[in-house]
């Protein structure tokens, strides 16, 4: 059984670094796919749950019930623990590359293969942002704040449901920066890594 | 031109890549190498000298000659500045692999490709240093305290100099965990990467 565990920085190719890596090994991929599951499981609306997706929301909603004691979880715990059984459940039932979601700390006890995709050329990950939206009307600069707002959120999330820093090389097994490794050569690099491991 | 640096934790190979990696590549290798260069243009001892390698010396030895405003560099300054200078000629002269020292941060504007070795499983760093040097008669948890001590001394170095993290996987193009890919596979996967870049 492979697991293969990505983090990624947004508008790195992590994505497709991801999908093309599955393709290569046969394998699922798990990206957005995870919300329908979770959806499923919590009976909330995807779009609702779209929203939790990778952003830490500090803020739980403690609600009390007919006693003090008697403690109701916030749709935020909901979904996590929804997503934790669901990538604890792929993981024990075929060989998968998932991304985000701090799956690297979930599935820990496995012992999957844990891989960090990131960019060092800003501008690269801004022109692969319009590429992936062409209908984008974004300026470059909002992009860049985008970008950056996204990657705070991810970092954020990470070290809530970690307690471990998402830049940290300590968290990760192997890292590749897109700016310098172009993605073909990035996919057989983990493949080689995959299969003599 | 292409200049390769290494960052590497005690006891995870590092140094064994980098050869390999020069060797397959077909070009120079500097480690301890780097030492002798100094004592050369310091005219100090490499015995010397090989004490502040990679150890960061906080306390500078401000001493004043003829006039108040008159400033002697320090021994470790000098050692320093003249490595410094060793790297930047080695960098500006050939195609090479340069082993820590903070060559990346030293060569940055020469773009070069860094690199970060590490291992996340101590048990292989501990028979890796005790393979190293089998008439190290100290017990398996000295050896711990030695590798942890050592990396400790390589990131305040490290941090004192370039005023980064050393574990910070912005600092890298790529890093690497021998305890999941093995050196051979290693050197290939950063030989594919430096051919494709």
């Amino acid at each position: 059984m492979k697991i293969i565990t990505i983090n990624r920085q947004f508008g790195s190719g992590g994505r497709e670094v991801g999908k093309r890596l599955a393709e290569a090994l046969n394998i699922a991929f798990y990206d957005k796919e995870l919300l329908n599951m979770i959806a499923e499981e919590t009976k909330m609306h995807p779009d609702f749950i779209d929203k939790f997706d990778e952003v830490n929301v500090m803020n739980f909603n403690f609600s009390f019930g007919r006693s003090f004691y008697t403690y109701q979880q916030s749709p935020t715990e909901q979904v996590q623990i929804a997503q934790g059984n669901i990538i604890k459940q792929i993981a024990d039932k075929e060989s998968a590359v998932i991304m985000g979601r701090c799956a690297s700390h979930i599935l820990k006890d496995s012992n999957p293969f844990k891989i960090f995709i990131y960019s060092s050329d800003m501008d690269l990950r801004v022109k692969r942002c319009f590429a992936k939206d062409p209908n984008d009307k974004k300026s470059e600069k909002d992009m860049i704040k985008e970008i950056n707002k996204i990657d705070k959120q991810r970092a954020k999330y990470f070290e809530y449901y970690t307690n471990e820093k998402w830049l940290d090389i300590s968290q990760y097994n192997l890292c590749i920066d897109t700016a310098k490794v172009d993605i073909k050569t990035a996919v057989s690099m983990i493949v080689s890594a995959i299969n003599n491991n």
